[in-house]
């Protein structure tokens, strides 16, 4: 018998029937058992969340040999969940997640359904990678973006990411993309979130909306750099938030939080 | 005419009549004018998801002299958004969030919508706290755990915090809390995550459930630990999830995705 191949575990946030994770799933089969396990419909904006107290439905809609395709009613998240829990019969050796329909760099990364989905591989100890694409129209043509994803994966297979480390990938929509570039996450945020409007019932609503402002256009070590210039950015992630340069200098807290100090000096001896 | 107070942000996840949003926005009106702007429903488990496509709306519950109530129909990180796009007329001094009906420690903090509002403050460089106390009862009695809140809010408006680092406080449910560990973010994870059973119609369907799987039970600098040992624990988070020392690691990609080399070293002169 020969050895297994990989198992790829490949999810997105645009839902099932989006162009993107078509060309993902596509684009790896070369290399192992594609299974894809996706939102039913578009779940954008989802991050990391997660649905309690609902029934999460999971069905098969399409299978061939190595390559078989699930919708769920579920987040990004929730189809890791359901696929590594209810499905699989082993533990994918690589979960991809994307292509996404519009760009997940600098800090839309926390926002970003196609990287909770990552994140939720990561913290299962399984190598992930999330892909984005910066064009938003359905119809993208992801025709070079393609060569590119199929070289990152065929690497990422091969050499293995660190522990609690998971890849946030970004292709740029130019007419020649100009390499790949290792990259932090810009720093950044948005402003002008919301357009006022008045709905139906003659109430006044919010609708999301807005612009990233950049807050270092000309850091040549960010994503947005990269991504500015024609290159693939691809950011390494960690699933640890914490600061640690933090912890030393919060640590007057543990001394001004000490409310039994009192207590303990008066029982010391002599 | 004196001096503006501190303007306080207080958002949830629990939403706006859960018990622990009332303990906190009560906690800290003694240090200034305090808005609290919350989801009008539960949004557990809602990590840092947006609402986009959808009308968001804005109803204020109750006012009194420097204290507000206005309930949204979005997440944790829309009522934020809401509130400093539509509502504030400058920007707050702090963004607190909770205190969320159960823990929040260790990798929950990535599908956690109380500490998705607090990462949002965060991307604004606004100073932002979550708490969560480690009781997810409707009644939990927060007397002890008010204590340490009051505290720590004065502490963090005297002395700040630095720029894209926020705070994950979480408070155990002990008969005597011991003071506070400033610590890291355990590493775990969650299993057997789903109860089957079959619903109404008599379909096979899947309700989220699960064990959290603490991988390092006796470090003693991680936040499980220091709730284990009946510690406040504050874990420093940062909104950059660049794993900075993978860049170098990486770098290979970039040599070995370079389509283009053949033809740059062509060009090269002589």
């Amino acid at each position: 018998m020969s050895e297994k191949k990989p198992l790829i575990l490949v999810t997105n946030d645009d839902g099932v029937d989006a162009k993107g994770i078509y060309v993902l799933s596509q684009a790896i089969r070369e290399f192992g058992e594609v299974v894809v396990v996706a939102p039913d419909s578009a779940r954008s904006g989802q991050s990391s969340a997660i649905t309690p107290n609902k029934a999460m439905k999971l069905e098969k809609v399409y299978q061939e040999d190595n390559f078989s395709i699930y919708k769920t009613n579920g987040t990004p998240v929730d189809c890791i969940k359901l696929a590594m829990n209810t499905l699989l019969d082993r533990k994918p050796d690589l979960i991809v997640s994307g292509v996404n329909h519009g760009s997940n760099s600098a800090v839309c990364i926390i926002y970003s359904g196609t990287m909770g989905a990552v994140m939720e591989g990561c913290i299962n100890n399984i190598d992930s990678i999330g892909f984005s694409f910066c064009d938003d129209k359905f119809e993208s043509d992801f025709a070079e973006a393609e060569n590119y994803i199929k070289r990152i994966v065929e690497n990422i297979l091969q050499n293995g990411l660190e522990k609690g480390v998971c890849l946030n990938v970004n292709i740029p929509h130019v007419p020649e993309m100009k390499g790949v570039k290792i990259c932090r996450q810009a720093n950044g945020y948005w402003t002008k979130e919301y357009e006022k409007r008045v709905d139906e019932s003659g109430n006044e609503a919010f609708w999301l909306t807005g612009y990233f402002h950049n807050m270092e256009p000309d850091a040549e070590d960010t994503d947005e750099w990269a991504l500015s210039q024609g290159y693939v950015s691809i950011v390494p992630c960690m699933i640890d938030m914490t600061a640690y340069k933090q912890i030393k200098r919060l640590s007057y807290l543990e001394e001004k939080l000490n409310f039994s100090e009192l207590e303990i000096n008066s029982s010391l001896p002599g």
